[in-house]
């Protein structure tokens, strides 16, 4: 078993990236000097057959400490199970059976996802499309969150957001607007719109921007791609506000998602690509929280200033592997 | 003499607007008592001729502190001198003959903008056609200046700009960018040009972004538009990095602006309709600044929190009848 989590298999040797990784993960497994990771250490001691078995030990306690008492996962979806494309997307390989294996084991199980370029129904079918079983009752969302909000408030929005998304508002009184949503629009963030949401919010006397997440960016399979988050700074920039947060890293859009499951914080495992609005967020809940090096993950992400995450698993498959092995059923 | 700054007449009676603004101003003027104030005093009292002579003589000495020693004027341009819009723009009234009002004084002065949809060249040329006599060498504007570090510092620039400023880069290096350079892009700030630049920032080691200015809106006939600061903050939050702002309120573009025209800090006042970028900026630089209640002036501007100008007038032309009044020629 290697030290940074990979179950799968162990590097032969110490290689560059290997050593890396170790590196970045070693400050999770402070009980492990040096010495014992077969990565670091000098050959003839790493390759002797007492340290490499203490070690293997060590970690399999870490992890049992770390996973005991789960009963529920909640999971983000883009990153995690899938990257976004051209023709929908790709599944992340082992994912699909990865959501499969967590069905057939018993532990409860929810998508907790600040997608907001679709509805759920035409997320849900994409999804399918690409081989995952999943429902639409399954998924916590921003979209129909801000729409409970905008309703016990008596808001009436602009929507800045994507049109395939805008079905999750159908029936609501748009006129006059005396709010704006803001949701990951992709084309639709274009100088007209961002401008008629920003007349309209300079306009107000207390003005309210509900923000379907905050993400920096995502991960589609032609490269990085920019989230509704910076769209948002961009707004509260220029009208000197603070927008209201519809989504991870909320933690009422967290408590909901538990709610939803009907599972404790304590008792509850966040998997997800984000350092900050999965693996902080759910932390900040009180739930125990891994970051999948899938996605959008980028290896700075393991020293981040101000998140750590209970543990780095390669992929969700690996996560799957941990959490079955360690977690109760 | 009205308390607020309108020398050109003083208003008959109360109007609500009057007393909103004369509350606003009061701060200004706290060695006059609200009894001496001709909008705020019982009619019987602020009708008395004694009072009203010594308001308006108070007044007077305090605007003659303030002003004196001036020797050289910076002026915005946009908001300031006109309003763009379809068209080109309209002329604010009074500023065509203000300009050259202060030319005539043998007041030295230079205009100062955070322009950055036209080249210096087109910004004259509009101008001029719009009746102002002024030069492109009387302009301190932000892409020269970028211009100049990106030669200084060997850096080939990604230019998320304006079709009409890219002349003001013609000749640079811009392949294999290792740098962004935005500006006032308009409808230039599209979701695929942002995400261009975007993942050339995300990829760079070291990510340099240059911004032409960092003012949230600005004023066109036809209603309040955004400007690059918040595309700024964008760019700011996707990558977790700070910009490099070229252009008002940096320290240097205002040192550069004086070293053009030849006076120093002490004994220069800019004029102009942003409180931050104008008026906060040159107060930083040990300059004395008044903002016009034209172009995106808004009556909370003489409230903000941390910027107060030396005096707020209601425009460019109210502005300069103080200054030929009491500053030295």
């Amino acid at each position: 078993m290697c030290i940074h989590g990979n179950l799968m298999k162990e590097p032969k040797g110490c290689q560059p990236r290997d050593r890396q990784m170790c590196g970045r993960s070693f400050s999770l497994w402070t009980t492990f000097p040096r010495s014992l990771c077969s990565h670091h250490a000098p050959r003839k001691v790493t390759r002797a057959n007492g340290a490499r078995r203490a070690m293997a030990a060590a970690v399999t306690a870490a992890w049992a400490q770390r996973l005991a008492g789960v009963r529920g996962l909640l999971l983000d979806v883009s990153g995690v199970l899938y990257d976004g494309g051209d023709g929908g997307g790709t599944p992340i390989p082992g994912s699909i059976e990865a959501v499969a294996r967590i069905k057939q084991s018993g532990l409860k199980l929810r998508f907790c996802t600040n997608e907001s370029q679709k509805s759920r129904d035409k997320f849900v079918g994409l999804l399918r499309r690409l081989g995952f079983d999943i429902s639409v009752n399954e998924i916590t969302s921003p979209a129909p969150a801000a729409r409970q909000i905008l309703k016990e408030r008596g808001l009436r929005p602009y929507l800045l957001v994507h049109d395939d998304v805008r079905s999750e508002f159908e029936g609501m009184d748009t006129s006059d607007p005396n709010c704006v949503v803001i949701g990951d629009a992709g084309d639709g963030f274009s100088y007209q719109s961002m401008n008629e949401a920003f007349r309209v919010l300079i306009n107000l006397e207390n003005p309210v921007l509900l923000s379907l997440g905050k993400g920096r960016y995502y991960k589609e399979t032609d490269g990085l791609m920019l989230d509704v988050g910076p769209y948002m700074r961009a707004l509260e920039y220029a009208c000197d506000i603070h927008a209201e947060v519809v989504g991870k890293p909320a933690p009422e859009f967290f408590r909901a998602a538990l709610k939803e499951m009907g599972t404790e914080a304590h008792e509850t495992l966040m998997i997800g690509d984000d350092i900050v609005g999965d693996v902080g967020g759910a932390r900040c809940c009180g739930m125990r929280a891994l970051q999948v090096r899938t996605g959008k993950f980028r290896p700075s992400d393991e020293h981040h200033p101000e998140v750590q995450a209970d543990g780095y698993v390669n992929n969700l498959a690996e996560a799957v592997d941990l959490v079955l092995q360690f977690a109760d059923k």
